[in-house]
């Protein structure tokens, strides 16, 4: 099968919010009056952002759900995007199982593919996506103020869970490693969420390499320092029984692969959080506050630090 | 060096008209009132899309051009681009020289970098470039009527000659070898004629796989055959001194990495494309015509038909 058979076969579709579709040297997007553009690029490579034995169902799904998780993290809702796609050879069945994995996802989210490229190659799937938000209320990493509080969306620490077991480095009853597995595989993006907390939060980030690395990115961008409350935080894992505190604490403050969502709201927002969480029905927990003071202070359950350094995951690392 | 201080050190440029510029979770783009988004993605692989041995300076180029020459065919003006790039170590050397030669090509064209994404792996660049073209005006392949001209932007052909020298299936004179090379290594994307035919092309595509299996596009998409005229198209090539006949024809005709653009335009606007090419300082020679009848012949300098088949350059072939 050739590069073009391959397109036709798997990934056309008809058009509907791109003028021409599939095939044509550039596709045309039309942004609604008023309405800028996010636009947001990851690059999965096997061995690295996932295991050669992944579903290739799951990997389709989780290919398109990182980058939606980064539209999730502005409040911009997801339109269209674009996928370039490198195998090491023309493979039916995983063609047919990763594009029905990431169509479904993409159908969830009125998500169009819009074009993209395909070669022979080592696995690497890089999506490029596209969402709409109204100008000026993008969510960014630069409004965390003083006094405001951090929130965290869902679980965090389970993917990292997941993946330690596969490492062997961990081993877990089945039931907990097939929820912990999930939230590994097919990550579900808090593109909810980000919608309803335009106009409430102050900053949001999607968590991809770990909360602390993360909201890093967050306190620099904004000049600002935080505390979190590790009682609190330590409420976010869902098979936490099954680890020492030590390790539980250590994949939920830098376990990465959450993509979930870390985000900041002024103190007067609380209410306005809470009915943000419900219309979305995703849960958030309130885990810190930011301060003045640059730097993250780890508190302990009797508020005294916790001087454990915790590292971002680095992909050139 | 980790992630973020590779995209500080060698990525990070000041933000124009990106509201954020790199380092928020997406982008944000404005497209002008009346403008759409023209958006193309084109994934470059080691071995496959460039030798191992190519000058990283001239692959830095070469990653933007044949993204802006997707561009160029639909007419529309560069606006900004994202970059995903995979590097199987940080070297720093490779990475000052391929963001020189990437930069250089997008300041030429005011085309802003937007972010993107680094990691570790197999070399891979896949870029994501985006374009404004105003509403209804883009160059489509689906516009050539039976009765119009076709048209080549510039040399056919040497781009694959100098490919072969490095595969070492033929050899050159270095002088030729050298100005072959740099249509090889160097592609100069046909914005500024894209841009100048808008109103009067009928339809454009970029030849990137080859003459004959690019305007197969053309052709399909537009519902219409041509016929070639070889002793036209057969001046297109630079070196042609170097080959026999029939060589010089394939590599015209189905050489591929020519980053030309092929198009039609109606009899009636040849003084219109002559006016287009003038003002792009760009050489185009009219090489045949749009039929009613489905499918391309070949004709010689006599017009008598040309027996060979012609493939498309093919990445899973």
């Amino acid at each position: 099968m050739g590069e073009f058979e391959l397109i036709e076969r798997f990934f056309k579709r008809p058009a509907r919010r791109n003028a021409l579709g599939v095939g044509d040297d550039c596709a045309l997007l039309s942004p609604a009056p008023g309405m800028q553009l996010a636009v947001s690029c990851d690059m999965l490579l096997e061995g690295r952002h996932f295991l050669s034995t992944v579903n290739p169902l799951k990997l389709g799904h989780k290919a398109l759900a990182v980058n939606l998780s980064d539209l999730a993290a502005c409040g911009a809702k997801p339109l269209a995007f674009t996928l370039a796609l490198a195998l090491p050879r023309v493979d039916d069945e995983w063609l047919e199982q990763f594009s029905k994995g990431l169509f479904a996802l993409a159908d969830e989210h009125a998500c169009e593919l819009l074009g993209g490229d395909t070669t022979r190659g080592p696995l690497n799937i890089c999506i490029t996506v596209f969402g709409e938000v109204p100008k000026g209320s993008a969510l960014l990493r630069s409004g965390a103020r003083a006094g405001d509080d951090i929130y965290v969306s869902g679980n965090l620490g389970d993917a990292r869970l997941a993946l330690e077991v596969f490492r062997g480095s961990l081993s877990l009853p089945a039931e907990l490693f097939e929820a912990a597995r999930a939230r590994l595989e097919q990550p579900r993006p808090r593109v909810a969420l980000g919608l309803a907390l335009r106009g409430i939060a102050s900053s949001a980030i999607d968590i991809s390499d770990g909360l602390v690395g993360d909201l890093g990115h967050v306190l620099r961008q904004s000049g600002v320092g935080a505390q979190i409350d590790c009682g609190a935080a330590g409420t976010l894992m869902d098979a936490a029984a099954a680890l020492d505190e030590e390790r539980k604490l250590e994949f939920i403050l830098a376990g990465g692969d959450d993509y979930e969502l870390a985000f900041t709201a002024a103190a007067s927002q609380r209410e306005a959080v809470r009915a943000a969480a419900e219309q979305a029905h995703t849960p958030v927990t309130r885990i810190g506050r930011i301060e003045a003071q640059p730097g993250l202070r780890l508190l302990d359950r009797d508020g005294q630090p916790v001087a454990r350094h915790y590292a971002s995951f680095d992909h050139f690392a």
